[in-house]
Formats: C-alpha cells, structure tokens, sequence
C-alpha cells in the first residue's frame, strides 16, 4: 500500500476542518475560555462569540440569529426537531420518506412505538425523489424530509412537501445536514419551520451542529437541565465549536457562489471517464436536483468493498455496510427500488474543495484499473 | 475598570484549556479529519484517536475503556445515565439529595411528572452532607448524587450512599462533574454504576464529556439515530473534542499527586487572609469533605453581585442568580439551610492550576477593600 495520502472522495462522510475555522476556534481553546452563562470578564467574551456566531449560521440560512439553536451534531439537531416538535402537536401523525438518514429514522420510530404516532412514509420514483400524490387523509402533526441524500444526493422537493404538509396543519422539518453549504439554503425558500445542520459536513468540525427554529414555533428541549440556548438546550456552550460553525457557514456562504459550479463539473467529469470505460456502469444520483459534488454508482455484480480494498488510493464510500463479513446494501438504496445486485456494487464518490481536475483523473484511473483488474481474477 | 486581566477564581464555573490538550486537539482539526465510522484511511486514523482517548479517560477513573461512552458534556451524560436506566428500572422509585445540579434536578422532575417515578430527595445536615439515616422504605429503582457540589464544594458519602441504594436493589450514578480532576475519582472505591464527567471542568474543551458506564448495566440511549458508541450515543464523534479530553484526563492524574494539596493550602491561605479582615465572614465550604479548590464565603446582609461589582480585579462567582435585577439565592443553598441574607451574600471562589500565592493575595485584598468601601457607602 502506497504511503501517498489517498485521493479524498468522501466528502459526504465528513469534510476537512477549513483552516480558518480551525485558527477562528484557536483562540477559544486556548486564551478565552470563559463560560458563556459567568458575568465574568471572560465569561462576556465568550457569551459574545457564541451571539457572533449565532448571526453567521443565520445569515447562511436567511434565518434570524434568535431562530438558531446549537446543538452537539445533526443527530441531536434531527432529536431535538422531531421528539421536540412532536410533544407539542396535536395530531400525532407523521409524514415523512422512504429514503431518510438513521438520525431521522430512529426518533420517528420511537415515535411510533412509544407515543402511539401514526407514520405514513412517502416512497421515491425512478430518479430517488418523493412522490407527492400518494399523500395520507386528515391533518398531519409534522413532516420531516431529507434536503438532500447522503448516498445519492438527490435534492428533493422541499418547498411542495412544506406546503402540503402546512395545508394539512403540521410543521415541517428539513433535515439538511447533507445540503447546507453545497447548495443555497434558505429557510423562507423552503418554506421549513425546523432544519437541521451538521458543522462536520459543512467544513466545521466534529460535535457541532444547529437547528433552526422559526419564530413562534414551539419545542419542547430533549436533553433537559439548565436554561443555555433559552431552555430549548442545556449544557454549557460548546464555545470553540460554535465559532467554528459560525466562521464555517460564512465561507460557505462566501463559497456557494462558485464551489456548486466547479464541483458538477469535475462530478460530469468524472461520470464520463467511468463510465467510458467501465461496462454497464450505472448512475445512481440522478442527472437533476442531486448535490453538485456526489456521484453514486454502482458496478452490477461486483460488490463496493471489494473495488475500493482495490484501490486503495481512493478514499471513498460504498453503498453497503459490512457486519461481520456478510455485506448488507443501505436500507435508503433499497427503498429507492434497486435491486440488491447493484446497491452491492455501489460506490460513493463525494468532492470537495479540495477537490482538482487531476485527483478526479487519477482516482478514475484509478477505480477503472481496479475493476479491470478484480473482473480478471474473479 | 483595569485594562489588566483579572484574576480568575471561577475554576468551578468552567477551567481553561490546558495548552497540551489544546495542542493534542489540534492535528484532529487540521490533516486528521476522517469519520470513525468510515473504513478509509483517514477514518482509522480517528477512530484510533478516539479509542485511546477513551483508555486515557477510563485510567483517570479506574475503568475499563469499553465502559466509557462520550457525550458531548456533563448535562446529557446526566440525562443519558439518569433517564437512560430509569428506562431499564424495574421500580420507579428515585433517591437523590436537596443539592443537585440542575442537570440532574430536571431528568429527575421529567421522571416524576411524565413517568411516575417517586423521589425521595436526602436532606443535607449543617455541614452541607446528605443524611444518610432518613432512607425510605422498600425497594429502589436508582440513586442519584452530586459527588462534589459545584458551588460549597462539598464532597458527599458516595460509597455509604452507593451500599445503601445497591441493598435496595437499585443502580447508583454520580453526578462527578466537578470532582474528576480535583480529587482522586476511582469507580470501584465509589461503588458506582455510573459517573458523569464534563470536560471544561476539567482543562479540555466545553462540548465534551463522558458517562462512565459499569460493564453489565443496561442503559437506554437518550438521543436516537445511528450505531455511534454502541448504541448508546448516536451521532459523528467529536473526535477533538474526545482526543482533548483524552489529553485532560491524562494530566489531571498525573496533576493528582500534587494539584490538591498546592491548591487546599492556597485556599485555606484566601480563607485566613478574609476572615482576618471581614467583620462575620461566614465560611459556607465545609472545613473537611470540600473540594481542596473551592472556598464559598458569605457576607450576611450583603449582595454578592455587588461585591464583585466592586472588586472588578477578580473574577469569581456569587451563589445567586440575577433576572431583571432581582436576585435569587441559589436553590441548592436554600436547601443546605442557609438564610437568604447568607445566601444572596455568597461568593465562589475557586482555584485552579494556574493560581498563585500572589493571585490569592491580590485577590482577597482586592474583596477586603471592595466590601470595606461598600459598607461605607452602604
């Protein structure tokens, strides 16, 4: 194996820390290190940074500062939506999809079985978008939708499901962890009252992550102690994260002028030097309103894993997870109505900033040797 | 009001970042930024990090590393071990004390209001520790106890407590936030079955934390979604945040040998130095089973806030909460039996590493002044 740092292609697993959040946060891991809730001299410099913050996470947003809750990850954000939106309604039903992230699936199943909600999940047509006609009789207590895919990318159509969600009387929730700094997000656009945001996806690091609240929406905190983030989310202030998180969505904001563009090229770029060479290669993520750096495809028959033990000078993701040696395709692939054949073969090719022209030839070079090459020793 | 930094007695409030965890963090917010969960490369590197990071937090308290799951501070590792048994309980019956942390007070009142739990809550005696013969009758679901509190620095009978609530047949958690670091916390010597630790307590980050978690004992997770931690705590890692504990709790015990008793000098130095020159001084610290950083003081008949005020050369705290200009003595004090006149009062003055003789001295002249000049105008 190669000592040479393998071609970053996992984007949508993780990004890197942006090296100027990583300097914004410096100082808060070292010379100010106040508590946010102290009086103290340093407990108002760090109270500061954290409002600072609050202001850049909503302006990426076109939210208000006072709508934006930080929260240990997009996990806890999907928590506190879900399970704290849910104590507040009145008709215990659920919309949601068929192609939704763990952190959504596991509150709406808790749901489900401990508060007695009725789930009715929309399912996906050909190209991993919600189908919006086959919706549930009588009045809705909140939808919750994935912006965008993980695995796939697929964009889907927010503002139709927040309405008709609306016009049958519940809240929305936006799960956008996958979305926010790789295409424009506004919450009035999408006409959402919740959404959730992940710092790790959004070149912030790891452990950070907010919700949004729209003004007058009401949510009951899911972890429960004292009265940080106005009682919706106790804990003292996770201070450097937060200005990373702050410093993270104004380079996004900054980058969503160009990065989109240049990202779906290099993506086209690499769909067809794959599949210019590799037969019967399928494309997953769909032509249109998928996120401009993912591309998922998949090799029929083979199996993810294997290409990428091949190629070990690309770092990516499959479709599959492995428990144990037995290899079992996502459950989101599946429900996108793949045959178990390809979502085995699937891989997860997501870009980044860091992203060049060369590292998508090489890494397709790359993947196409490895597959040539595991077809004549299979 | 001095340009000069002021000297910082607020160690319980939260504590600075050691420079070597700041700078064990920071590689995990530059080159190594991979997802635990993913098998590239880079995601070893993390996951590697954080699993000896959690051998280094498992060491400082005696454990074995597969009984440590991260949080992302104090208050959900709280709420994790208190409402994540509860939920495994066979009796929902509670015992706790008068002076718990809010991050305990509320999981509790959640028990009793929206499960049914009942809960027997331990007086304090004049030193401020539990009393231990007012038990009440039958069986007993779990225990719950501030190992050290936060503001009288007061260190309870946790082993007494421990035996007496496992011969009720019920599981044990300390709430420990605040005495990992500044005492020997040892899990066996506590007969605990879980202990909450918060990392800005203890010179790494805010935003992290652990609950020590016994080998055996069933726990319900509190947030839902993916298989992070074993189930018990979905979401990313805060892979920075876990390598700077990991860094804390390493030093903190080598810091054991000699930080506590550097520091109980020093504090019974500030203790002799304001008693001498402040007419009534209360000490509200007990004398023997204290925290050897923590010195809580009352000037009866006086404002705390005002004092501090008065004395912008320290930063400390008071032992009230203020909320459009009318102050409120802190529960825990109320129920520890001291008179409002003490409690409003109080102040927290609490050491730390970096607090010298000279620190002290400047200080509780600095307090001896501001309180002189307040009578006067008073």
């Amino acid at each position: 194996m190669s000592e040479q740092k393998p071609i970053y292609l996992d984007h949508n697993g993780t990004t890197p820390v942006d090296r100027e959040v990583a300097e914004a946060m410096w100082p808060y891991l070292t010379e100010v290190y106040g508590n946010p809730s102290s009086t103290t001299p340093q407990g108002l410099q760090a109270r500061r940074a954290v409002e600072d913050a609050r202001e850049q996470v909503a302006a990426l947003l076109a939210a208000h500062p006072d709508e934006i809750v930080f929260t240990s990850g997009g996990t806890e954000a999907n928590n506190l939506a879900i399970r704290g939106a849910a104590a507040q309604a009145a008709t215990p039903v659920m919309v949601t999809s068929a192609m939704e992230h763990p952190a959504t699936i596991a509150p709406v199943a808790h749901l489900r079985r401990q508060h007695g909600w009725r789930v009715h999940e929309l399912p996906v047509d050909h190209v991993t978008r919600i189908v919006l006609d086959q919706w549930p009789a009588g009045p809705i207590g909140l939808g919750t939708l994935i912006l965008a895919h993980n695995e796939t990318g697929t964009i889907q159509p927010m503002q139709d499901f927040a309405e008709t969600v609306h016009a049958h009387g519940g809240l929305v929730h936006a799960d956008a962890a996958q979305a926010v700094g790789k295409i424009p997000v506004q919450v009035d656009d999408l006409h959402v009252d919740l959404l959730s945001v992940a710092g790790h996806k959004l070149y912030a690091p790891k452990g950070i992550g907010a919700l949004y609240v729209r003004r007058g929406t009401s949510l009951s905190p899911v972890l429960l102690g004292a009265g940080q983030e106005r009682g919706i989310r106790p804990g003292t202030e996770n201070v450097a994260g937060i200005v990373g998180l702050g410093a993270a969505a104004e380079a996004a904001g900054r980058l969503l002028a160009t990065e989109p563009g240049r990202q779906s090229e290099l993506r086209e770029h690499l769909w067809r030097r794959l599949s210019a060479r590799i037969p019967h290669l399928v494309r997953i993520t769909p032509t249109e309103n998928a996120l401009p750096n993912t591309l998922m495809v998949a090799v029929p028959g083979r199996l993810g894993a294997d290409i990428l033990d091949a190629a070990p000078a690309v770092a990516a993701s499959t479709g599959s997870a492995c428990h144990a040696g037995t290899h079992t395709p996502s459950a989101s692939l599946m429900a996108a109505g793949l045959s178990e054949n390809v979502a085995l073969g699937a891989l997860r090719l997501t870009l980044g900033r860091s992203t060049s022209t060369a590292d998508i030839e090489t890494a397709a070079d790359t993947l196409i040797r490895a597959i040539a090459a595991e077809r004549q020793t299979a």
